[in-house]
């Protein structure tokens, strides 16, 4: 099918053409480019929503009880589930899996799992991209599920406009075991299977490291993006650094919910809707969607410097000529770098190409 | 101190001149390359053992025992903890602590934890840049600990020449939901907590999909790199794909071992020694060790890429006068993408610096 055609076969709302156009862009297949360019415009109008946290909090429930909610209201929903622990991607329990496949089989649902998707760093860069095409199929919720553990996963949760991490009271003892940079990200909380023993002590100790952020250590810096930039690589860094400072008088409210009761799912959405009200007349909403623009440019071109050099099979046949000498310490590691990029000005800027 | 006399203190094997190179070089500040460079042909003596496993699997506990069972043997030992969850990086258990302090006090032992670093794909980098700094230093075994759910973590595992895969019988209903790939970097398994209940069942599923790896799925690719490059990003995919193909007969053992009772490190430790044994003769060594240095060029590559461009006032200034077009949907991010490149030959190439 030509490219034509599976565009005009998407506009009519085709799921086939959807699911198709997902698999191109997902999987950087030819063309995915020209698509991605087409559907551009289109973008910005879905509301992008973050679930994170550990295994087993719940997330994947609370994600089709959200689904179910937003049906309700008669909208359009996405999934984008980058968890390999979800449901959704075939880690499905028991008990939760007619509520899945309930959600699954509504036609006004689309769900796409990611969680096998291998690439350092491409993670985040591709769910960004797989949520543009949903969100130019006209889908008005976006959902995209990730698992609060890992760099690249913690990347893929700050791509959301908004962003709920979800905590039981299993994890009470181990807040500060979760990876650095996931209690920054959270807009909002969610004590899920409140009703467990413990669920009072890690409300708690939430709202104690909240009046920390407050208070104390992150006071100056964006809740988005409450990171530590010292620690940070250069070249991260400076994408950080060039990002827009939005600061922020949102206060995260920490809400209680029991999901496999369907308990606390209106109050959720209620605070989302809340949290997207502030966002708006604020004008965060504008610079954090400013940002993704600024950070979906520089996840290309990134990715265009990494094609044109190592598809090129000039400079990793040379690469290969200087590994003996690295490997005998006659050369190191970023000489060999340095001689590389000098030689490969025209390769980079895409000279080669034309 | 100038770095003259950091690198003296550094040979004559001062404890406070490690541990500030290696944070000089973990936070890439100034003089980082020329002392990595420095160090660099003094590098490729130290075994890199890598041990990985979901949360909770005693990865920390094994990795402390490893460590006394070399100290007992008189090498001394490199510990780089990239897990959030370990007990070296501030999340220790009560029953352990006293065992973890004990080899912390071990002048022979030196422990980093790089739990904290916030960099998207730098992780791996960064390890193996740390990695390396212990090396010449004369450590004779690096410890690399990393939980195994990520994907950057599952890139730190890679850096290792040899990695154990611990398991736990609580783990076994759930291999499957590891995170893709995490099997296949594996050369030893070790089921943990063998005296528990299930310890029989997971040992079988780990056999029955090593069989399975063996046999049909992963036939054809190199044991270290059973990654489904059709899933990868292109830049990725083209890295891999440049990589040497390393084919290799070694079968995988599935060892038992109740770390908490001190048993079966002995085991782990003779499997080490026979998978080392088996990669000098098989040529396996040299080719894994080629493929980092290969993997250290490349990061170089693309972290001074990315240094060049955004750390730029001029690119910088120009895209954000590009993004409101790309808000608007009058240009998209690949024309920007590519603009900025077509422009940036001369600043990629580094004549700018000169």
């Amino acid at each position: 099918m030509s490219s034509e055609r599976l565009l005009e076969d998407f506009d009519a709302g085709k799921p086939a053409a959807l699911a198709r156009v997902v698999s191109i862009v997902e999987n950087h297949r030819d063309g995915f480019e020209k698509i991605l360019s087409t559907l551009h415009p289109r973008t910005g109008r879905a509301k992008r929503i973050g679930l994170t946290g550990p295994p087993g909090a719940g997330k994947s429930t609370i994600t089709a009880l959200l689904a179910k909610h937003f049906r309700d209201e008669g909208l359009t929903v996405g999934v984008i589930a980058v968890d390999p622990t979800s449901p959704f991607t075939g880690g499905a329990l028991l008990g939760d899996r007619v509520r899945m496949e309930n959600v699954a089989l509504d036609p006004g649902v689309f769900i796409r799992s990611m969680a096998t998707r291998g690439s350092l760093g491409g993670l985040a860069a591709a769910t960004r991209e797989v949520a543009d095409v949903l969100d130019a199929f006209g889908f008005d919720r976006l959902l995209i599920e990730t698992v609060g553990v890992g760099q690249s996963e913690l990347d893929v949760a700050r791509t959301a406009d908004s962003t709920a991490l979800i905590l039981v009271p299993e994890s009470g003892d181990s807040i500060q075991t979760l990876k650095a940079g996931v209690m920054e990200v959270a807009d909002i909380f969610v004590v899920n299977k409140a009703d467990r023993p413990g669920a009072d002590r890690l409300r708690n100790d939430v709202e104690l490291m909240l009046g920390l952020r407050k208070g104390v250590s992150f006071g100056n810096t964006p809740a988005h993006h409450g990171v530590d930039l010292k620690r940070m690589n250069p070249a991260r860094t400076a994408r950080e650094a060039a990002a827009v400072q939005n600061p922020t008088t949102w206060t995260p409210p920490v809400l209680s919910a029991v999901a496999t009761k369907q308990e606390g799912i209106a109050e959720l959405v209620a605070a989302f809707d809340r949290h997207f009200a502030y966002l708006e007349s604020s004008g965060t909403l504008h610079a954090r969607r400013r940002e993704r623009m600024r950070e979906r440019v520089m996840d290309v071109v990134e990715r265009k410097v990494s094609d044109r050099l190592w598809k090129d099979s000039k400079t990793l046949a040379w690469l290969e000529q200087q590994l003996p000498s690295v490997e005998a310490g006659t050369s190191t590691p970023f000489g060999v770098a340095n001689q590389l990029l000098s030689q490969s000005g025209e390769l980079v800027s895409g000279e080669h190409e034309r």
